[in-house]
């Protein structure tokens, strides 16, 4: 059991390791019928590449995606999407110092110690680097999901003590990707920006947060109890590397709440249908989404992989090694990468509870299967 | 979906609604040799039965579990378990005003709404009379893992703004069932338990948190990436009902600090071992145990249902109900039933990691299958 | 891993041994808005029950199920619903000289080989006892599908060296159940009654084969490649006890057939649509069902458990016993009980992939989930 | 669900179309420390390779295998294996003319109809190429077994009416590769390969059948019931293009064998271990392994891609066309190819259940995971 599986019907498996040959990653379920082309997931993955501005590795990375199966005429035929992405710049020399010596809070002494052996290439499969797999694989399910009225967003909401105010959705998905720290309120963006190249400058690192967000997600998605839209999005944000907590609605917040001030009372909607008059719970009630915006955050502690002297020690010469450094190509701070990776599993989590609440069908996006005809794509050069 | 399954090689599966004759669940997996007996589970149900003090709800159930399958001669025999637990005080009348008319914040608009149907009887299977499985499940996880030296302990660590102090395991593990609030901080209990009753007085309820700890825990738990140990601790706890916020380590702290602060170095144990200076990680890193102790908190919202008027509407009649009251028997607070539940979640997923990192083997607790002989329990009448 | 669970979507979970105090199963994913009662599941029980005649065990079982969550006021709910069938002649007693001497070919020696423990009551779990509960969970799958028009059957169609000749669909259908043996072909089901009884006198028993079939069947279901329809009717049939071999369309015969005859050439069908010709692909085209009927067979060997004198060996004290006699309660024959789990087996399967190819819709019988109104029951006393 | 995953523990997950750019495959769980490489993979994946002989496609591909992940200085590192076989002779034109129009009993009109589009490259995602990706997964897991001393052997046993004689399994090993047929009895060989060329020449192809043995497994494996080793062999190899039947043990002939008959008795074999006089049973009893040999049979039915004019309809110009002609690179006979895939599919089923029973280990094939130390591995080149 390697873990590098995630959907249940809406499946990814990835496979890669930070200076291996290949990423890649295998989607299956998406239905058939939906038009997707290699720059729908390229467009993704260049937001997550590395090397895009002075705070983030500058590890060379063209991270371009070949579609290998699963596409055909700019359609998806059903069956399993294979992706892969070349490791161009791949050197594992560069840590090779630290092959029995494991770094400070990185997974390098528990993977050893489970698998009993060292990757030494940049921390081999631990690296962040599979976060590339998410997001090629997200690009698919979000494309999927644009289709269903479904959008998602997520932008830096804090670094250090620099916390974002309130933005509205429209603004993050506008505003996101403008400045290299991701933050859609732009003056706290500015301030992001300093501490980060603080910290930086110190050969030190900082933490921050993430805050998602979706909308126009229908009624009824989540699987309680143990599948509830919650706990899906638990298993997804804690994933991410380097996430140490998860909060949807008011989060941790909602210990000082009482029950008068977080319920949402009902009312009727222009429709006629009942809806809460406020969304202090976050989108999801009783572990099934209620219609409203589902929202939350994601924190991402300080990238471990930092300059700065600290102590190891090497487990075969058994020598204490006061002042190690992690001389490589590291980011300073992980949310602004992080973005585009809590988009990627928001929409892998939703898509699949999409075809599990039978909103989207199995076989094909647009009707159901059996009918024998072929050529409801009008598009489709053999079928003029 | 419906979302009753938790576990990889470790299986629980339920079922059961507020109202109905019985909740039952079915555990496998757990290997064959186990000591364990009715009282094994009985202790903890009782922890989490209702009626326990003034702030629990006055619902008369004994919980009393009955085993079905899996045990023979007080071992287990490597087969599914089955356990019911009959509801004796369930009645549904008491819910009928709502029966088209969601209460706020409640699951029953999602349930409705997802299903088409709605269960009468006390929010069925929306409840969190539910737990009762989990905390059945649970006793057995923990009885498996207590073998293997690793011991669990949670306690309420906030209600409201009352936050407890620091506490040592030893005291968690010792003082927990002091209080009704399940608070090892003595002083702050009192503090938790005027609060509730407070809130209790005005028809309202409180929010709060809980803390978990897991010590022995051995050195490579977790498949990195999807199912690593804090993706899958993510889903378990936000699994419990109320939960809004997941965290590990330094939580959502983690954000503010600097990786030259957040960072542990490594040195030497007694042994000769590498061992983290402190653990700020949370025993956990690059989603895989350390070997240091797990620990964390859950945060629970408080009750939705209360008596206090609040507005809702009827979809049927399409009135709407400005002064509903929820007058049924629930909890002011639900950290302190949560402990055992929590505490259950923890268990179940670290039960179910021992079996998938081949720490504890699948057919047999003691040794490997394979061997003709069946009377190494020494216990065994038969055997004689 | 106890391998109690079948299903993907429609899922079903199983506890119970021989002489324990109940069997029970839990099936989930049954959408919501299913007329379904315990008579329409204890109708299917009574036709697997022991004692129904000569050729049965005398073992005395109501078999009589209790339905404990998941039904309300007639119709399912959606969420998980429990069963229970209580053991009511339990006698471990008539068992006990073969604690640590195996019967021949049974599994005694293998599941205490693998569990290093026996279950000294009438084979505990590995007892075909356990087959009541796949005929409660089938009993549920076959009200959905026949709800979509899905209708199966099954009938014996061979003991020992006596066969049936080709019944129809409707004949099997009508007659199964007039004979002990559950042959439709009344002839051959009489001279397989004489041949039953002549091995029963001579306490020896005697193999035969289930021949299923299901009509109805939409084009479309099953998920090559691995979770092809006929990979997981496989599985499905290759679980039932005794099962040795399972064989779909031609069977086994098609090693001998050339591609000219086997293949089945294409017409247009009265409605315009391609259709096969004849149906010696058994409904099943690349994985995946052709709209055909779906037909095959099942190969149940003689019982193991026979008064007739075998030798086996006591693993404790080291004897040889050259004359061993199990004398329980057991049946001579196993395809005419084993006709309800072959059809339940069946069942199952296909309810699964109608669930999984969207043509059953998950949550709700009728309709999409989302929709607030609940009163799509007409006959719902609550919404009148 | 697209059906492209096999295996609980050691999991496969596939990608590929028959005319796309690449195969790939997926395996995790495999242990670290398994010496492999792609020379170990290679050779399995030649047996396989078209365009052997006269009686095998003339489609030129040299399934060259690439390791893109898991594998470091010759040994597994424990994380997932990612492995892609280029597509070197794709032509898709080649069938062009059967776009709207099925091939009869080909999976072209269930495909089409299951998902609303066809797959115009000579089946796409049906075409048995898909089997490369099972034989390099396969490799690995025997290259696994092999070190457990299990071993595994396949040949073909019949074609059209000639049977092979009763062959022991050592002959098998030395002889499988051969003949053309592979066809271990070198007599029935020969008349095996004069009656495909006979079926070759008329345009016409013809049925077969494969026998498998499986030596060295242990006592133990199997989770019985839904997940018995048998039910699972079932699955796996009912997967195998073209599989019509499955049979282990006597098979079908059992339906004739008495209880006296088919039983085998015990005695203590030379260690003092219980052992069956015989091996009716094939190696599974009651669902687990019984320590004998386990063996059985496939039978594939006659590929229906064949020159031979054959009738189809168009459903798109409403068409009926009598002479088809299937005009491509196909095989006249499965089988001898087959064999490969056979022993693939029964190796990947054993090694997942030697994980699941804990008799493999799943971080480290060496021992238990936890040990800090990584040098167990002496030949490598770091650790010196």
């Amino acid at each position: 059991m390697n873990g590098n599986r995630f959907g249940r019907l809406f499946q990814v498996t990835t496979y890669g390791e930070s200076h291996g040959p290949s990423m890649g990653c295998t989607v299956s379920g998406c239905p058939a019928g939906l038009e997707l082309s290699e720059d729908d997931i390229q467009r993704e993955l260049d937001r997550r590449k590395p090397g895009q501005s002075q705070i983030t590795t500058s590890r060379g990375e063209p991270d371009a995606v070949s579609i290998e199966s699963g596409i055909q005429d700019g359609y998806t035929t059903g069956t399993p999407i294979g992706l892969t992405i070349e490791n161009k710049d791949a050197r594992s020399g560069k840590y090779e110092p630290f092959i029995t010596a494991p770094r400070p809070s990185h997974g390098d002494f528990t993977y050893s110690a489970k698998f009993g052996t060292r990757n030494w290439g940049g921390g081999g499969r631990s690296s962040a680097r599979e976060t590339v797999n998410w997001v090629a694989a997200g690009a698919i399910a979000k494309t999927l999901l644009s289709r269903e009225g479904i959008e998602i967003a997520a932008h830096v909401c804090q670094i250090g003590d620099v916390e974002a105010s309130e933005v509205s959705f429209d603004e993050i998905r506008e505003r996101v990707d403008e400045t290299d720290v991701r933050c859609a309120d732009l003056d706290a963006a500015e301030r992001m920006q300093e501490l980060v190249e603080e910290y930086q400058r110190e050969g030190d690192s900082i933490g921050g947060g993430i805050y998602f967000e979706a909308r126009g997600v229908p009624v009824g998605l989540g699987a309680p109890r143990f599948d509830s839209l919650s706990a899906r999005l638990g298993q997804a944000m804690m994933a991410v590397p380097a996430a140490t907590a998860f909060e949807f609605g008011l989060g941790r917040e909602a210990r000082e709440y009482a029950g008068t001030e977080r319920n949402d009372e009902w009312e009727f909607s222009e429709d006629g249908a009942p809806a809460p008059t406020e969304n202090d719970h976050g989108g999801i009630q009783g572990g099934i989404s209620s219609g409203e915006p589902i929202y939350g955050e994601v924190t991402l502690h300080a990238p471990t992989s930092i300059p700065a002297e600290q102590q190891t020690v090497d487990w075969e010469t058994g020598e204490v090694i006061e002042d190690a450094q992690v001389i490589g190509r590291h980011d300073p701070v992980l949310p602004p990468r992080g973005v585009p990776v809590v988009e990627a599993m928001l929409a892998l989590t939703l898509a699949d509870f999409m075809l599990l609440s039978g909103r989207i069908t199995p076989d094909r996006v647009d009707g159901r299967p059996g009918e024998y005809d072929t050529d409801y794509h009008p598009e489709n050069p053999r079928n003029e």
